[in-house]
């Protein structure tokens, strides 16, 4: 068997050594280049534009504005799309805006000979704003009288919605609870994948061609049918290797753009290339939300009703809506357990910032560092031991989610404490920790962590897969499920290869998506493709096993019922060592024979109807320089249960990336606006402070595999939940070590400073 | 519905405007160039070579000679394979050939930086030769004591077969029968298609890529697979539109150097680009064959008895080997109805000229000239009207060949004479024309047509379809049957529209094959793509047609049985005028369904056990200028019966095409060899006279249509006939105008002057 093992992931040779092809490297020779031309204000219209001088610039072929763009509004959020209105994403922006939303909002484009003509024409472009008064706080946004961005969203607010389970006035009228409130607010941050956004457009016999770096080839064929108003059949995308997505690139960004610049240059190859700064304030980042919660709870630490007010930053633009902080509110509702009453209301609210939209752990990253913030404090509060306050609250073995059905069939938090606790030597540090004087202090702290796999019920999920048999026995795999880094190519070959029976090293996946042939998915995102996608591998290779046992029946005395597929061989039932026939000899007759020549294929679509937790936690130990409010990180410990691993070692590789945000999120990372101006101030990386190795202790990543029973091969969402609760578990342990509550992201010296300066400390 | 109809070709609009992307269009920027080096003599040995100085000019990277290639033979002819060792094709080449065997066989091969350092680096490769004495003639090859090219072929045999239906000797002893005997000889002529061979390779996770103009690309697959000595499956070809290939892209011909190239740069994509010089010695030619044809007929003009010997060169290495002349001589029994016994025998034979390989006709052009300038010469010996004498011998209604089980189901020939008889105007002009004297004299004559589709029974004949849906009720369709000019693509739509009932602008047909994914079948040759290809679009459509019928029960109250598909919509079948569900909304709800989400797609393969004659013939009109052995072409006229046309338009086209080809051969095309070096003298297309439009009359094609029974949509082979019967019909013309019988082609000055002289015309 090759599921469990740590083969070597199947692009690794071609990726180290940059023979692996991105889609700027297949890019033709003679390719025109597009640029965006992008707003300087933040809020406003534009009243005209003068092309004229830039039309004069040699090199420059056509220049596309606001003006000219068809009066068609699209979404661009990556979701499967639902045939029924109330379920689609919200269609609120032009190809280009005339209407400015946010310093950076896209009001032309250039396409031109090449780099040089393209940027000095946007710069010869003159423009003549309408300003209004911008909007960057989201609670001034909601306010009477703050400037509208988008007509049909009074006060701003793109959606407001809540529940409550139980009666929470009802049942804090209980004699003796403790009342714990806290507010906790978390920035706007960005992906920052290796490879900026990028595609190219050409017409081929009258369709689009649009090869794209994305997560969600499918999606984007379709969006781009919307936003141009074209049969979505009339549109093929292509997706080539691509450099990190994050959730970036699960949003449809400039494809549609790109297309539209093919148009008017009569079909011509348009190269359109997103510069790093471009990324911050033109594509998507993270919602920064606030969440105000106040808890109820006994003295002997049971938690008997709890509210949380979540206000959610959008931006300019809706992208994912208000499904964001949606999967935040439902994991306020999971994450714990209240005994009587649990009220949870959210607001997405538009504000003259970059557009927000899905982010690695889509909502939970900022929910789950309020909510173990909130622990804490809790924990502090009755002056309890803060594992022994969760271990009474957490979500219970058994639970089972009113909406989804979904099951926590394991005592997966327990298992992954124990074994993380263990790793860091919690109980001792504790003890160790308790009374520090001086400048420099060491805490330790922890969070739990909560993430449901893949979008099921909320929306469609769905996967299918094609196999085709090689005249070697050879096989190759197709799914429209994408690899963007995170080793998903390997993982599906691995599991076709143990549900086919030949070796791993027999299995070819087709990485590259083609929309006119790879068989409909949905892509990368909601840490799906090793759940839903391995169930659609497993069903077509299941029909591929059965063919080939059919064929195979042509070819010995053997019923289909009777004989196996092992290792590449035909063999007994009774006997799996009683090789009747290898997989080589039968494809060999199967593509030549004279009397019944069958290329044997199997295609199939595989639904998935359910979305098991994931769950984990997260320890930290820092050091504290209180003088210098500096945090150094000693030690970070994630431990997750994401069922059966399908290789350990990538599994690791993706516990690490994530780690490594959750550290950036937790003490650096912050995209920040200039008030006055509404421009943003560090877009760019030398003035973002994204964490990097030098930030990072050794990084450790272990595992609790309970085999998830609703999983094909066992396994659930791990892509996301690794960047989930690294920073509400450092946070706890600077709380740990200087006694002061921090709660705002990210924790930086700017934060650090008067913090403990109020707190008397300095 | 959409066959027999005239709609424009799917890929008109980007061809013509060079938008259409072509294998040299595709190739990276950074790709290194190769170049081969041919050898300087027509038959020896490479003693030595010497690249040291060829290694030191800047820019080449690599130089592989005769010396390093695997010790591997290999084949390269275009033909499906055969589990049967004795039926596969003959490997008597390597990568390069130490053993030359021809004046510009391949003996090195340089990687470079760019075009120019590796044309240096050959001329700056010392080689030391061991010459043996060349043969460019086949019956001087057969000969005791002439050099051997092939050690496993004594007197360079390659094969010798024959067949004899009834007993000759005993037939040819009634009395008074009439003998004929005639001498015919056909040249050496290229293909001449508009792109040369090009190729590039490039290796992606451990497989090699190459990227070919062929016609064949999951042949090529197997080859490179078998000359690298690799497993087929390690191999991916990818084939984009190419610039024609009339059969020598029916051969694997630089793909399994080009693949070696790039394994020994470490996977680094190389190209290979073949000039048009070199198409001419180094890549394949159509065979010379001589034809002594020995008749017997009664004075009343049946034809009793007939023996024919053909001789073919085959050139240096064996490439489709005998089965060419198979064909010819197929063709040779079947044209006509001997009524007691035909005796043929054909002889395969290696000379050191270019190999002789598949071209438009496969085998038929040549025999067709003999057999009809042979059918001439018999009706003129017994003074009979040639119409008279053919009509009277030719294949009979009803005739079943005895090996394919083949049957002449209609009065095909007839009905083509009859209609191109009256095109032509042919009982007036043969009155006109009787009693010319004068330099400057007219004629007319005409030639029948035999050829058979595909090439069942002699190999396999199978072909695999794969049909996807679109949210919009759009289908894309992949064949690995290509369009390589003759509008494949385009009648492949039309017969999947027509089956699924949907559109002909709905069906995007993927012109691009990728051995990967496309399903598996054989190619463009053997006039086989609307026959064999027809059959796997339409049982595929009739798969896809009931999925969605399917489908469509779980969305109207319709059972699948009562409901139909057409013209795009979901109708009742009792009134098609009732549309219950458009194919869109069907489509949109089984991609995003949250109930049944389905992507509906189809596979299958369709083996073929038949061929089809496909039958016709030419009338020609000349005027010759006997004291300049000029030939002027006044009029040409081909009809054909191909059954049902799937489009009027490219079907006169493809005859069009034909015609022109015909024409060349017929007056001017040769390849010549210098008898003491045995180096070509016209590799090139100044001085080889290939036929222009200059040349041309106004071409006139015409179809006798009769639905042909064995074809899934009533039409058989018409990519070959047209180039057969246009070269014996203007010999017969010269014959009708002059009275002199010349029967060697091409019937050009340099024949016809002395031939005109010893007839005492000058």
């Amino acid at each position: 068997m090759s599921v469990g093992k740590s083969v070597p992931r199947v692009d690794a040779y071609d990726k180290v050594t940059g023979r692996a092809k991105y889609t700027d490297d297949m890019v033709e020779k003679n390719a025109l280049v597009g640029k965006v031309m992008h707003s300087t204000i933040a809020n406003g219209w534009v009243k005209s534009m003068d092309i004229s001088e830039a039309e004069k610039i040699p090199g420059v072929v056509k220049i596309l504005t606001c003006m000219d763009v068809p009066d068609i509004q699209f979404p661009t959020a990556g979701h499967p799309w639902s045939t029924d209105a109330s379920h689609q994403d919200v269609m609120d922006r032009k190809l280009l805006n005339r209407r400015v939303r946010l310093y950076g909002d896209d009001i032309a484009a250039v396409i031109a000979e090449d780099e040089v003509a393209a940027s000095r024409a946007i710069k010869a472009i003159r423009v003549e704003y309408e300003q209004y008064e911008h909007v960057l706080d989201p609670y001034e946004a909601m306010k009477e009288g703050a400037s509208q961005l988008h007509d049909e969203y009074p006060n701003n607010i793109l959606k407001h919605s809540g529940f409550e389970d139980g009666d929470f006035e009802e049942a804090i009228k209980e004699e003796g609870l403790i009342r714990v409130e806290g507010t906790y607010e978390t920035p706007i941050v960005q992906h920052c994948h290796i490879e900026p956004p990028v595609s190219y457009c050409y017409m081929e016999n009258g369709r689009y061609v649009v090869v794209a770096s994305t997560q969600i080839p499918h999606i984007v064929r379709r969006v781009v049918g919307q936003a141009l108003g074209i049969s979505w059949g009339k549109v093929r995308v292509v997706k080539p290797y691509i450099g990190g997505g994050f959730g970036n690139k699960q949003d449809v960004l400039y494809e549609p753009l790109n297309a539209y610049m093919c148009q008017q240059v009569g079909g011509r190859l348009v190269k359109l290339e997103i510069s790093r700064e471009e990324t911050f304030y033109a594509t998507r980042v993270r919602h920064a939300m606030t969440f105000n919660i106040v808890s109820y709870v006994r003295p002997s630490g049971r938690i008997v009703a709890s509210q949380c007010k979540v206000v959610s930053n959008q931006g300019a633009y809706a992208s994912h809506g208000h499904s964001v902080v949606s999967k935040s509110m439902t994991s306020f509702r999971q994450l714990y357990n209240y005994e009587k009453a649990c009220k949870v209301e959210g607001y997405t609210v538009y504000t003259n910032t970059a557009a927000a939209g899905a982010m690695r752990g889509y909502g939970t990253p900022q929910s789950v560092f309020a909510i173990e913030s909130h622990a804490e404090d809790i924990a502090n509060t009755l002056g309890m031991d803060p594992l022994e306050y969760r271990r009474m609250n957490m979500m219970p073995v058994g639970y089972t989610d009113p909406f989804s059905k979904n099951v926590n069939y394991f005592d997966s938090l327990n298992q992954c404490i124990s074994r993380a606790r263990k790793a860091i030597d919690y109980d001792q540090k504790r003890k160790l920790y308790q009374e520090q004087t001086g400048p420099v202090r060491r805490g330790i702290g922890m969070a739990l962590l909560w993430y449901n796999t893949a979008v099921w019920p909320i929306s469609l999920e769905v996967s299918s897969c094609r196999m085709v048999l090689n005249q070697d026995g050879s096989v190759q795999i197709q799914l429209a499920e994408t690899e963007i880094g995170q080793g998903a190519d390997t993982a599906f070959a691995q599991m076709a290869a143990d549900t086919l029976g030949i070796p791993f090293e027999k299995i070819n996946t087709i990485s590259t998506q083609d929309t006119d042939v790879t068989p409909f998915g949905l892509g990368a995102y909601a840490s799906r493709q090793t759940y839903v996608g391995g169930m659609a591998v497993k069903k077509t290779a299941v029909l591929l096993k059965q063919k080939i046992l059919d064929y195979a029946h042509e070819m010995t005395r053997m019923l289909p019922e009777d004989i196996d597929l092992v290792d590449g061989n035909i063999v007994w039932k009774t006997n799996k060592n009683k090789i009747l026939l290898s997989l080589e000899d039968l494809a060999q007759e199967a593509f030549y024979s004279m009397e019944h020549a069958q290329h044997i294929t199997a295609e199939a679509t595989a639904q998935c109807k359910s979305n098991a937790y994931s769950l984990g936690c997260a320890f930290a130990e820092v050091e504290v320089d209180i003088p210098l409010g500096k945090v150094t990180l000693l030690n970070l410990v994630n431990v997750h249960d994401c069922g059966q691993l399908i290789n350990p070692q990538l599994a690791k590789m993706q516990v690490h990336g994530g780690m490594s945000m959750a550290i950036g999120y937790g003490l650096s990372e912050r995209l920040m606006y200039d008030e006055k101006t509404g421009k943003p101030l560090n877009d760019n990386l030398l003035d973002y402070k994204l964490s990097t190795t030098m930030d990072h202790p050794d990084l450790s990543a272990d595992f609790v595999e309970n085999y998830e029973p609703t999983s094909a091969y066992g396994t659930k969402a791990l892509g996301e939940p690794p960047a989930v609760p690294g920073a509400p578990a450092i946070r706890n342990a600077i709380l740990n070590a200087t006694g002061v509550a921090i709660n705002k992201l990210p924790m930086n010296p700017h934060l650090l400073y008067p913090a403990f300066r109020d707190a008397g400390l300095i």
